[in-house]
């Protein structure tokens, strides 16, 4: 089961509406839970470079049905999970990806948002999900 | 001078018309003035192996400032620009990509479609970026 | 929906029964319908180069839902789908891989053989799609 | 000299089980003496993103006769071997990657694990690596 592109455009209207709150400007991909791309927007003035970013934040929360940063707290020198980035060609594992689960708990697909602090990037990108989660976006 | 998020949207949602018009399924990408991902959205059910094609078809459009179709004409065996795919990461130069252009004719982004065959997605390309060339999609 | 490890491992049996019968050695791979790998073996004494030609063909008809010997139909020099084996990381378009659908027609997964001549490898992955098609190997 | 498809399936078994004795969902690869890719299962419900680590680990412990974890321990900041994870395409240095000897010392293949803790990940590949070692799984 996956989330449909109407479902992954009102996620990005609402991480949208979450990063202009902030006073931010992100990058947000949306994965279906096959892990691909199934939507992407890039708010004006948003670093180009955050654009890759957000894809691999969104591809990494699917790919390991957690969020980056959960990762990231693993893979530092000594942690046990140490350079996983080299994996999948290429992963991001700092905050703002975020697996996308429907009411049941299923992951159904994952956004990634970057452009500003991590905190911010995990804030809008957590918004996206949980409009989908607590109040599946279907109409 | 470069597209904005607004107008992608607005070119996508003319897109996206055409191909339900067409009755097809497409994948549609849209690049701004320095060929980097602006927008994207894969319709329900298009080719998920489509997606990397509209991403390269948007950016090949805007790369060379013509419609991808003209490259591949030149890139045959035995053509001037043989096997010009290799570069830049990866070319599409079969149709699909259109260069966006204002009212004054500058490149300003380019579209990118897959998802049927290339007549078709020649014309969701062409649906999209003449929308914006003869009436720039602002308001 | 998605084919289960269970499933592909039979699939891989009637994949394997096939090879012998043609006396051929192959490589044979599975993937689910997100296109990502489920299951793989490579015969004693089949090219140990076919591996990723066998991986290349199950990610490329599920990503285009069709044989891989259809889209190398179009992409050949004129053709137009010319070069699209540079899109998704590289494909291989000439025979061998096929989608696995389930009783309902719906693409579920896919199977991608390589190891002797393109008919016997097309035949294989055939036999092993068709295993699942007409009789979904459930039990 | 190398392991076979038929004992590389009998070191999955074996693997699957110790997985299931653990209640964990592992990605299993092993590579035969060459270290090329000899066959891989995703067990229902595994992490799609450990795929491409388990391959990687069974690769690395191949490449350098060592388990995974043993090259970790030196490629940490400041190591004698740092960063050397950048080279072979890719490798992954943390541990569930463990050579496969046969019962005179031969280094025959190896078996890479991924899906849960590295602790876990390292027993079901010591688990399978051992069957092969200590009982030739041949029958």
């Amino acid at each position: 089961m996956s989330i449909t592109l109407k479902q992954a455009e009102k996620i990005i209207e609402v991480a949208k509406q979450k990063s202009i709150d902030l006073d931010t400007k992100m990058n947000i991909a949306i994965v279906d839970s096959g892990a691909n791309l199934l939507a992407f927007v890039r708010m004006d003035g948003a670093w180009i470079g955050s654009t890759d970013i957000a894809l691999k934040k969104a591809k990494t929360a699917r790919l390991f049905d957690m969020n980056t940063g959960n990762i990231g707290a693993l893979s530092q020198p000594g942690g046990t999970l140490y350079n996983i980035e080299h994996s999948n060609n290429g992963l991001i594992t700092f905050p703002g990806g975020v697996p996308i689960k429907n009411q049941e708990g299923d992951v159904v697909g994952a956004i990634g948002v970057s452009g500003s602090t991590v905190e911010n990037d995990h804030a809008v990108a957590e918004a996206g999900a949980n409009a989908y989660s607590t109040a599946p976006v279907l109409q």
